[in-house]
């Protein structure tokens, strides 16, 4: 007996069911009529988006999400459906997987391993379910699992061991860097050790900090992939099953790590500008590496006619930044304005000077400037209703080499989690594909020209040493011992990680941005600011 | 038999574990030596501070913390000490009260009820006990319970089940207005339940957004409240018993709710300012009642010394906004600055002249005016090492009423989950004690002073009617419907809720600020930004 399942890689919005329901009922007429499937599978919680945070613990939004199953199983006639909802039982609310067929509920399976950890909250929601889950379709018994179920050792067995067959893993799996081999090994592990095939559907899109990058994908029973979707793309795939054997053997190519960054970072933007409703981006254009690579993502998201760049300089900016500048925004056709901050900066050197009478310059002018240029951008961002794109990297956000409300001003922060390391090897990879960013923005050391010769190594270790012992404090929660034992200097460590404490309350109010490592500022790590511990 | 037993309500540093084992060690050697304490009980995870957060998550800080009990149970003799710590077993972490008596641990009990909701992200960290625990000490059988476990039915039951006939609760209890009541009723009620004592020591401090309010209390097995210990004050008081029977009957009467959340704010402010080693407070004064209430809080908070003023008048200040400000700052005896934001106004519509040719004014020429003063105030606090104190409430936090880098610019703000109603009473209240807020700013209607005749009531529905909606949709989650269906009119309702609803992304942004009701902005409430969910 054959079946044909599709696997719906869908890219919904978070909050809004009445959309939600729409377009699940267009793929499921779309995978009945075009591709032939018996069964279509949606992501985790499809009904409600993932992750829907506190909206979760609105009773109007549960209902509604409650409701809409039962519109679904009326609307959709001639295929299965398997969707993900917060299911409402009682009080308890569960994170679960309905199958629908022919306006009957045929099953209903609630997730046993909810992960409370890293960026998941899922205990602050839901229940945990204490039963397999599995259904006969046509002949063959298929079990039903949700996400980090499968990640976890016994609950593959234990549906199995119900009767499952095949089984289908609806999931909201979050990209980071290297995340899907971690993925695929893990799960086809799994499955091997079971003897049982699996089909893994995955959302795709960005959703503030996370994206999401499909490449779902359907293992046989002895863990081999034998199809796997697009990553970073929407896509409806249908796969034939002789009983519970699949009859296929296609697998897209996976990206290397740095093709993928960047695919993952380019829809990070593309989504947030899209589902937040702006008119397009604008982003200050210093000459430096980092706004060099943001433009080029930006304009690789958004098309070029929908990106603005703007330069500001000021007394201690190079001829050389703004020529590059310039250049970057040619060769990317987009529109660009050049302010000078100086009058500003003189207004306000006049303003403060009674105040600030016999006192020595420091950091506070070096933020003047900052903070003119954010005033600058926001006023364009509020003019024109373009999300301003901060430029900052993580290196920078780690050790609070940013100016509050100045450079960190803005409504998203695409390189917020991408090392300065890594920020070179975006922008040499991104040169591959067509030329953009001029070698000498490549070369040239680092510098926020706020004061006169100033690099940034003046101030901080060498990136090639910051980043590695960044790496290990931040994302590893290695001890300051672990890292020297590394090898790494002492002074360079006790220096990064001193950064790395003090300045909690800044990327506290720093933007949102994209996450693409292990371990990403935000929901991620969750520190105190006012903290005794000394990671020294 | 009797038995004194000390409640050590203390105030320590989240993550310095050094400093804590040393507080720990004088207070102990205090209710030793001048009470003549047999016991001395300590709040929850005293070692560690409450939360600690993602500290819990590094390996050197959980070693570090177990490897301090053992130092404790060496360092304090002649008396029992019962502590609070993260417990490491093998990779499990628990969240364990330790009894310590003469170099040996008498008992360890693990918490077996986890919030994980509201503020609380307990299940992150920790793993559930499944033991009740009962320790025996001068021939009486004493019960430990953590928190969370004497709010739940069942846990004190258990642990009188297995012996107990006195409990000791140690507690990180955060503080909202009303919570003592509704802490001391719940309470009271499972142990008039149980008929079994109960000793329940609670931390004091502020740590980032909460307060903790003290206030620790005895009560005898009828649940009647024999001792109460003093609200937002550190304190150390010893309770004999004869047996389990308290003989005492002091109670330190409650404050009223509006004094209660006075000095919540003052504690906030002055803990934040501490703990977080600035010289001192600056903040804008505007003449409103928001700055002004501020002002006074944050010199009842740190002295007239610590703190600064600044006036920013622009084209659009009207004369009695700056002489009422001056008034406050001379009522109070703070240092002020008067700086017109004029100049540095000037210049940027001069440096956006060309960009901007041909548009309309809009909120953008608002903003810049806010913006300057951020700028202004920042440049201060940086040079001055003194914290930026923001002076926006709830109700502009909830509809998005206040400039981003603007207005919104600051470390701390400590009237962020003040609704605006509130805001008048905290003023009418703080001029009972002494008459610093002139009448006029109380009466006036409120006005950000950006545009000319503007107030508040233009862009919103008036506060009496704001605030009720705010509170029903925002803290208790009620939907648009349930809202109108309680007497509102529906188009307040939709302007209400659409604005909040917006508005996600500034609050993202904003500094902490301390938290008094039952659902501040902050890690109470999580939502995203991308969202689709529309209130009404």
């Amino acid at each position: 007996m054959t079946l044909k399942i599709a696997l719906a890689q869908t890219n919904f919005l978070v909050g809004n069911i009445a959309a939600n329901v729409d377009n699940i009922i267009k793929a499921a007429n779309h995978a009945r009529d075009e591709l032939g499937a018996d069964i279509v599978v949606f992501p985790e919680l499809t009904i409600s988006g993932y992750p829907a945070e506190d909206l979760l613990l609105r009773a109007d939004f549960i209902v509604e999400a409650n409701n809409a199953v039962y519109q679904l199983a009326e609307q959709v006639t001639g295929i299965a459906l398997v969707v993900g909802f917060p299911e409402l039982d009682g009080d308890k609310l569960y994170n679960s997987a309905v199958v629908l067929h022919q306006g009957v509920r045929l099953a209903c399976y609630r997730k046993q391993a909810l992960p409370n950890y890293g960026v998941f909250d899922e205990q602050r929601y839901f229940t945990e379910g204490d039963q397999p889950g599995v259904f006969e379709f046509n002949g063959t018994f298929i079990g039903l699992t949700i996400c980090e179920d499968v990640w976890k050792s016994g609950i593959i067995d234990a549906t199995k061991q119900a009767g499952a067959e095949l089984l289908l893993t609806i999931n909201a799996s979050p990209y980071n860097s290297g995340k899907i081999h971690q993925r695929e090994a893990i799960i086809s592990r799994q499955v091997k050790a079971a003897q049982i095939p699996l089909v893994y559907v995955n959302q795709i899109g960005g959703q503030d900090e996370l994206i999401f990058d499909g490449a779902s994908f359907v293992t046989d029973a002895q863990g081999d992939i034998v199809f796997r979707a697009e990553e970073f793309k929407e896509q409806i795939s249908v796969i034939e099953f002789d009983g519970n054997k699949p009859l296929t053997n296609i697998c897209v190519p996976l990206y290397n790590e740095i093709d993928s960054d960047y695919q993952a970072l380019v829809l990070g933007i593309k989504d947030y500008v899209r589902k937040n409703s702006f008119q397009g981006a604008i982003l200050g254009l210093s000459g430096g590496i980092d706004s060099a690579l943001v433009l080029a993502l930006a304009v690789d998201a958004l098309g070029h006619d929908k990106v603005e760049a703007v330069l500001m300089p000021s007394r201690y900016t190079q001829d050389m930044s703004n020529e590059d500048a310039v250049l970057e925004a040619k060769a990317l056709g987009v529109k660009y304005h050049i302010i000078s901050i100086e009058p500003a900066v003189n207004a306000f050197t006049g303003m403060l000077a009674e105040v600030f009478a016999g006192t020595a310059k420091d950091t506070t002018e070096e933020n003047i400037q900052a903070r003119c240029r954010g005033v600058i951008l926001m006023a364009l961002s509020n003019k024109k209703g373009k999300l301003l794109l901060t430029t900052g990297n993580k290196s920078e956000m780690s050790v609070g080499y940013a100016t509050l409300y100045g450079d960190m001003a803005g409504g998203f922060a695409p390189i917020k989690d991408v090392p300065k390391l890594l920020v070179y090897q975006l922008a040499r990879f991104r040169n591959t594909l067509s030329w953009v960013i001029p070698e000498r923005v490549i070369t040239r050391p680092p510098s926020a020209e706020l004061a006169p010769d100033q690099v940034d190594e003046n101030s901080l270790p060498p990136y090639d040493i910051l980043d590695p012992i960044l790496e290990r404090y931040v994302e590893l929660d290695q001890s300051a011992e672990e890292i020297i034992a590394a090898g790494f200097r002492r002074e360079d460590v006790v220096r990064a990680i001193t950064l790395v404490d003090r300045n909690e309350y800044k990327r506290r109010q720093s933007p949102p941005g994209i996450r693409i490592t292990s371990k990403a500022f935000g929901r991620d790590r969750r520190y105190p600011i006012t903290s005794g511990y000394r990671g020294i």
